[in-house]
């Protein structure tokens, strides 16, 4: 059944068609809409409509995300609009419509019309994979910014969650001295099974003067006045939170810090990549559906 | 108040000297009972009576586990017996009893004598740096079972919790050609980030033939018959699962395989790692106790 | 005695610059000339000229390369012209001069002044670290390039020699799927033994058309044009061996592949770790003088 | 023509019953002779006497020792005696004969009976590969005497030859804390950039009281009297390094030290393996010979 879904892309940016093309390139059939002047690979169809698009397909891809005025599906490079008041006229309850930060608005409306969703986003093995390009990224930016190898460098990364634990790794993989704070004694415990160097959140301010890049994963400020004022002057911070970020921007910049703030690095650095995560995510999906 | 704590240490094997010396090493003011031929650290205190290690102290620590019958404490090298009926009664409301697996009935006897304890086998951090020694052990094991180098081998690793995780990272370092069993999605995402090949439960009995050595870690029967048959002949199966292990033992006897049920490994490779880390969690269990 | 040496630092880029606040934070007494709008630490001491630069010190200190035009010292940021004709008279005996890359025409102008001259590019160490800067560099490169992770993508290395030997590990490090390419089967049971895939010079038409990246360090034309017709068309070449480097560039261009030419790496992408290893460099040059 | 080669194994132990049975597992025709109570794969032919044996093949392969008396072949297998001198009368100038660590005397019978031999222990790949086997001896053994786990131990590796370069690795890979002792400052470039910790030969005094295991590679006496005196008292020494040993054996045991001399590894903890690259080795002779 698997081998057989048909697939409609609608909107998105080079991971969706990365994503397209993949589908094909592995046999199935796929339509794309919401795409200007892309070359896709040769047995990818072009539809001119939204009917057309998901006329006979099983499963309708939505980007990453889905949509970002809550009305129309987001299309980067389509100079036209996609509503989803539109988009949904023409989904049966039989097909599967996926996207990636669906609101509620647009989850509501899925339900007036009777359609079947689900938010890519919000599967667990998305965020873990996409913590790879993320920690990529963030490598490649302390590469670009520090005056210094990142082998043999002195490297703190604030939190041990997802990116915390592969970003720890790659770094360590390369040759850095890692250090990793933490709250929780379990993680610490990890954080020491794992050979890196681990520092309870109490100790912080003590060894935060140590370090040449620091690296923050955790989404509140962690990084203060009083932590900030500790830091090596020529010491880089890279923070990977989302809103509100783990740093005092302002009171960083006054203080003549270099801080780079580093959102949805996996669509910039690696769109194949975070594609591909997508494509394999939508495929879990179907499997635990069972459709 | 930290630095200032007097520990009584009561029965137990090599951990409990170990800690026992570790602790004086440290400065701290430590008692044992329970210990016969045995030489500690010349300023580890031997005490002769329960009341005379009880006197005085702040920590009160029984071995891991706590007791084998239930009555009294597990003192392998001592031949008395020294009864938690007893013992308790030497303890005051302002000490505090830790010990490992501690069981329903001694938990409630303390209830009657009013004395607060905590099971220290039951902290998360202490599974987690417990699993390092287990997967040394293992690892030693199939080094001197296996007529082949781990080293370009390959390695079927059964689940991916506190065992799994630790046992297939130090594999790959070893340069083991690595391959983890999971079930779930996410657990698979993490098995790829780490470099590890997955393998979803599902598609076990398709690759299971492919491997040198099979480390299982999963209390519950994987290893079944239909699956034990597609094994190779010369492969070696470690069970490192508590009862009920994860293999059908008698099938794999009859079958010819070598399975070796492998388990309390920390205690028993690594006595004074696993000493230490015991230390540790009661200095952990103290901190957050503020006491 | 070693830490009682006075140091001339004289010309040179951002490498130079640091090694003169490395060497005076460490503190030695140290004197610079050949810099222009350069902030020094406060306790380097800035000459006027080249006798006052020289004099009273037991080292002096030319760039790397020392010279670009066979006759003065390389001075990116210095406006006027500093002649080793005229340098060389104000050196004694007594002291020791150190530069990379010393041409012959200015080492037999050394000889005409009965002045004492080591090269530092020749020392092996110095080699070796620099290809970790190298090897970042081209990480950061593909990185930079790439649109997928080096993540589980397919490397493959051209040579095993001191950049493969420390590329190969940390692209192994970040996750990669690594193959290196070698003639020698002793090279190649390095290559087996440190977990890579190993291809034979004489197997490497027949695989390299897998690789997402190509990382040749070999100085000889390995990739010619029937090899280079054989590459994934999205695959990235990246060729970081001195000249006359390994890839047919024009054919490859004609092909349209992309091939970026990478050179002296560790001065442009790291030139503070740069700057430290001339410094230890030299100091192990002094050890060795027991001077 | 590789493909057609056909072999004789004659005498050797558990690495040359492991080649006879992977040669015929391969498709190669194979005889042997000089095992006795040997049960080998199906196909493998079991010749009756010498002229049988050799009869028909191409390579005749002796064991390694090729010979403990030097007159007959090595075969703890076989309670016989072939000699040389016999066997040699069999083979002609158009058959290969291989044999590991040859002695004069038989090098230069086979000169008499204008036969071609090669030695294999000679081969600069089959030492390297060798180096695998050792380093997981030696780490088997430091697992099975410490009552520490390697992961977070201080280990201290003497030489970084080929069993140094290669341990180095294994034990980083477990989580040891690696330090390697050289005396040449590009082998500590090398230490430095894999990321081991360096000690030059003339410092070792000063650190060698931090090690819980010290593992000697080189075949000079490195620990002497004064040497010994300063290590830990519960300090593991392994002596990986072929006679003299690098350890002064009485006076460490005067001292209470605990030494292990761990000679020939590979055939003893991983005779499969051992048996493998002998293999492996001859097939790169055949190769390069072009026969």
């Amino acid at each position: 059944m698997k081998n057989k879904k048909r697939f409609a892309i609608i909107g998105g940016d080079l991971r969706q068609v990365k994503m397209a093309n993949g589908l094909a390139k592995d046999g199935y059939y796929v339509k794309v809409f919401g795409f200007k002047d892309i070359e896709f690979a040769p047995n990818v169809i072009k539809a001119h409509n939204m009917q057309e698009v998901v006329e006979g397909t099983d499963v309708i891809v939505a980007p990453l995300p889905c949509s970002l005025d809550n009305e129309s599906v987001n299309t980067p490079f389509y100079d036209g609009k996609i509503f989803f008041n539109d988009l949904f006229k023409h989904i049966s309850k039989n097909q599967l419509f996926v996207g990636g930060k669906i609101s509620e608005k647009i989850s509501n409306l899925a339900k007036v019309y009777n359609i079947y969703i689900v938010d890519y986003f919000e599967r667990e093995e998305l965020t873990i994979l996409n913590a790879i390009p993320t920690a990529e990224g963030a490598i490649q930016i302390a590469m670009e910014e520090l005056p210094i190898t990142l082998h043999n460098s002195h490297c703190l990364i604030l939190g041990f969650g997802r990116i915390g634990k592969i970003l720890a790794r790659m770094l360590l993989g390369i040759g850095a001295n890692v250090t990793v704070e933490a709250r929780k004694y379990q993680d610490l415990a990890w954080i020491k099974s794992y050979g890196y160097n681990g520092v309870h959140l109490n100790q912080l301010e003590k060894v935060i003067g140590n370090y040449d890049v620091i690296f923050n994963t955790i989404p509140s400020v962690i990084l203060d006045t009083e932590i900030l004022s500790k830091i090596k002057k020529d010491c880089l911070v890279i923070d990977l939170a989302s809103k509100p970020g783990g740093v005092d921007f302002e009171m960083a910049r006054d203080m003549g810090l270099k801080v780079i703030w580093a959102l949805s690095l996996p669509g910039k650095v690696a769109p194949n990549t975070a594609g591909n995560i997508i494509k394999d995510t939508i495929f879990n999906i179907i499997d635990e559906l069972g459709v």
